[in-house]
């Protein structure tokens, strides 16, 4: 294995660790001492990707947004996509709920920020060329309605997991979008939309799949 | 004084300042001993009332749902008033950003349990009866739609509340309403209802006004 890709590994596994930790135990709870057991590295290691706690945090954050899915003809499939595999990932990925757990953290994200202004600019993006090829309806402000997807889909999610660890999450969501999209979607889109609850896991099984074929699926 | 008055009100303050606390702080973080010097009263006056933090924190979301609003000819529309009132008191009122903040709390919550229940029960009664007379499309779930606006409301209070303190806490929770409601009232009904962001403001002094002249408004 070349240098840079070791290095590359033990930042993902300290990172993974880190998010474990963090999604288990919170921020404040948590310590670098937690993190270094799980990962399984040196403590040289970890201090050379990341030199304190409050980095290790930025660094979960950082990768919040990191997952690629395919482009579809319609871009607010694209919006549904994404909520829908956050939704799936949730459930088994601790990265994402290390990331929601972070950034409704009052006191820690004063030191380490927040993932929400990331989802909220890819988000924005995604629903603003879905509005200017004409898939919203007239009084939707893209801006708006991607602070509001990222604030409810948060509120719904943690629902989900205050109340039942999650079991249902992919549901919720689904129910959420059903609700918000009429009001969103012009109807002839609307009615095109697939936004069943196991949406997630197929598009997640259709990115496993073109990736072994040694298909890079576009970004969004 | 009567003396059962005086304990009314000795309880009250204990509650509003174990609101302060845990708003501020916490649950883990907050101490009795906050408690006692923000209260105001005598270690035996509040453990009169309440044996623990734990029972201090059962008792501010006892009181949760307290608020009695005016009946309205469109059940729909106290569903909104209910949304908008809790939206406009939550810059004002410790008990209600205490209530939240317990609610969402992971490790708490598993020894004082959670407000969301109350809520849920709350709207779901009121969205039944809007589902009996017809103000509903056919698709809603009452009990799906309570649950729905509980999530969601606290995703955007949170929301607003670590991104900007909650200044704009009344727009957002306007802005949830008018894109959530298309797709539960009736058309006929949709467009009777009063969503503007200081809907909240207007029931409160509405509510404050006749309790002035004496009148008990009818529970909802």
């Amino acid at each position: 294995m070349a240098r840079q890709e070791r290095a590359v590994r033990t930042r993902r596994a300290v990172l993974e660790a880190a998010a474990a930790v963090f999604a288990e135990h919170g921020y404040t709870a948590a310590t670098v001492a937690d993190i270094l057991r799980t990962a399984g590295v040196t403590k040289g290691a970890l201090y050379f990707h990341f030199d304190s706690k409050e980095s290790l945090a930025r660094g979960v954050l950082e990768v919040q947004t990191d997952q690629v899915l395919p482009p579809r003809d319609i871009k607010l499939q694209e919006v549904v996509d994404l909520a829908m595999t956050v939704a799936h990932r949730l459930r088994d990925d601790p990265l994402l709920r290390a990331g929601a757990r972070l950034s409704a953290d009052p006191a820690g994200r004063r030191q380490y920020g927040s993932a929400w202004p990331l989802w909220v600019e890819v988000l924005s993006g995604v629903l603003g060329e879905a509005h200017r090829r004409g898939e919203t309806l007239a009084h939707v402000i893209p801006a708006e309605v991607a602070e509001l997807l990222v604030s409810s889909f948060n509120g719904v999610q943690l629902y989900s997991q205050l109340e039942n660890g999650l079991s249902d999450v992919e549901h919720r969501v689904s129910v959420l979008l059903k609700h918000l999209l009429p009001s969103i979607a012009s109807p002839a889109v609307l009615m095109r939309l697939d936004v069943a609850e196991d949406r997630g896991a197929r598009v997640l099984a259709e990115v496993t799949q073109s990736e072994a074929q040694g298909q890079v699926p576009v970004s969004a």
